[in-house]
């Protein structure tokens, strides 16, 4: 059901950043579930982390260790390890420390990261007995290995790639995701590693990261439930012959910034676009607010209702409905005279009613299209914002409602 | 599909407040879509209104005059008049005037109401048509016919009355509803109306209708979209044979305020038990907050959780997908190993995690009923919030997406 989604594009190794894929075999035997990054030494290291109170064992271990020095990144699929309390952390550090142990490395250099069923043990002893395998299996090319390897409901692998050339030097941003499971915190999770061979100070690289992270993963929205285990990470292992970016400001930082964010971007769309039962990838930007905060109000009213979804399903377009979203989103003093709604490039509300040059004919050729823009123009000043959602589907019930029954 | 509501129980005569029905044809020639209220005179009059920037022109109306003196409500079905402008205005201020005519009173005394499809043109003199039959069917009795004639895609009438003895004189408190329709704006909107024959002083009587609403209308939800025409009126017509209530206290305004806010929530339930769609009636009830508003964010991240509600229409006691609505609602330092939840009496998380007792058979059994409670322990204050809600279901798709196509 992926809207737009197609094989893996070409995924360029990072220097210093290497990854291995093993199977332990936790769901079924002979799955590719377990995924090892190594990083350089004197890698930075940022994170982006849930903001759900109910934040699993590894994110509670990640968030602790990876302002320290971090070695390798340990992931796992079939298993969330939430809701799990004292004995989830202790898994989670006792397979940190299994691999930092074949390694050589400390034990606080190794962060985990799991997505699967939540509450559920974490079958500790099924981990360590692959990670021998997935060390041998290191290396600079096995990104779209990795990407498989990190999948759970995922229909296919997402991953993105930027290169760009500074002083004659080629710098490289890679990066996969997975979360078609973002709809299914039970087996659940959005992750995302990004990786750069640029070097790059911990705090730019955090504030990077935080900037893309706004604009992408923090951007999308399938049913606004958020993952326990939702987890984005940016390596700079520095293997550019660059010197370090330490400010946010110059053409280096501009150029890497910019690469940054755009595999963000299509990392994060992709996840919409593998949106379980999804039939439709819809835009929805919001021009001319007052403040931010009130554009995504809006979006994320107008993305999350189910009216407007269903009707994106049925591709019908159902102009009382954005109306109605919009003016339930809570903005202060919202003059309704003054907004304006696309669907498309065309125009089917304007100052609070139906638009008078629009026809249901121009509305249902935009709706019958894969690629769905809803354009809200709120004429109070000039914030926007940009969220992606997809529509309610039929499909989406049925897996929803028969995942574990 | 109507959960556990059944039909019309007795609706008691309120001495001073009429109602009339009849025919204009708006959707299809000789359904009832129109009905008429008399208030008698001195009446005081109390109204809640949709939050909805986009509110209707009737809604605007109504709100301008509810204040001053109100002889009678028109309501009709088929047409929202919402998204009109400033011609829908003067459609809705024209059928007042037509009324106020026939009736022989100031035009302000007359409020308009409207429940149907958006953005079509009120179809003025079909209503104006209809309205001599409507004052002609005007009596006390005609509650139930009422309750029919405001319907839209309800599939049952929706009444309740209370009465009680005060100083050995009867009070009566009667109302009507209807309102599957708020899961669909475009053929819209959660209407109610209650009379009383005691007589209160317009202050007292509107505050003690937003406490009944703050309890009852505003905390169902079927899929968090507010209708651009809601509306809730309580009318005292002052017939009963006892003082007029001028102060919040005393014994019969307390026992007003309670016959109230039963007519209320009675009202108020029926509207989600009678949801498009729904297979299950859901009391989602919110204990230990620091704050009443903490109390309802996690209640309403809850009840609008897809994942929670598609868990709900399968029948899975689904712990993982509670507890992480839960966390995701923003509740500021939220110590989630002092939360417990309760499926009926069930206890199947706590402190963080699922309950050492619990098991599925525990939680299959709770799920297998029809009405269902979710209880959330937040263990931080002695705030409590109660809402009401429904599943997700294949029909909610099918209804919602099919409406106009």
């Amino acid at each position: 059901m992926a809207v737009g989604l197609g094989p893996l594009s070409t995924l360029h190794p990072v220097p210093g950043f290497e990854l291995g894929i093993a199977s332990a075999g936790i769901k079924r035997p002979g799955r590719k579930d377990v995924v090892v990054m190594r990083c350089a030494e004197g890698s930075s290291v940022a994170g982006v982390f849930t903001l759900n109170a109910f934040c699993a064992a590894p994110v509670t271990l990640a968030k602790q260790r990876f302002l320290g020095e971090v070695r390798y990144l340990l992931t796992n699929t079939g298993n969330a390890n939430a809701g799990t309390g004292e004995a989830g952390l202790a898994a989670a550090a006792q397979t940190c420390a299994k691999l930092a142990e074949l390694a050589g490395v400390a034990e606080t250099s190794v962060l985990p990261y799991s997505t699967g069923v939540i509450g559920e043990p974490l079958p500790v002893a099924k981990i360590e007995a692959a990670l021998p395998a997935a060390l041998a299996d290191l290396a600079e090319d096995r990104w779209a290995e990795a990407a498989a390897g990190i999948m759970t409901t995922d229909t296919l692998p997402k991953g993105a790639s930027r290169q760009f050339v500074h002083d004659g030097v080629t710098v490289t941003v890679t990066g996969i995701s997975k979360g078609a499971g973002m709809i299914k915190p039970n087996m659940a999770t959005m992750l995302g590693y990004i990786a750069t061979d640029a070097k790059v100070a911990q705090g730019v690289l955090q504030d990077l990261l935080r900037d893309a992270a706004n604009k992408s993963f923090n951007r999308i929205t399938i049913d606004g439930d958020t993952s326990t285990n939702d987890c984005c990470m940016l390596i700079a292992t520095g293997r550019a012959a660059l010197p370090e970016v330490t400010q946010a400001s110059g053409a280096l930082f501009a150029a890497l910034k910019q690469a940054v964010l755009e595999v963000s971007m299509e990392l994060a769309q992709a996840i919409v676009r593998d949106g379980e039962g999804a039939t439709k990838f819809v835009t929805v930007q919001v021009n001319g607010g007052a403040t931010h905060q009130e554009c995504l109000d809006v979006g994320y009213a107008v993305a999350h209702s189910p009216l407007i979804k269903t009707a994106l399903f049925a591709s019908d377009p159902n102009w009382g409905r954005i109306l109605a979203a919009v003016g339930r989103a809570g903005v202060a003093n919202l003059d309704v005279s003054k907004i304006d709604v696309f669907l498309g490039d065309v125009c089917i509300a304007s100052r609070g009613g139906r638009a008078a040059s629009y026809t249901e004919e121009q509305g249902a050729a935009v709706m019958a299209q894969a690629e769905i823009g809803i354009r809200i123009e709120l004429g109070r000043g000039t914030c926007s914002e940009t969220i992606w959602t997809t529509d309610l589907s039929h499909e989406y019930v049925k897996i929803n409602a028969e995942y574990r029954t």
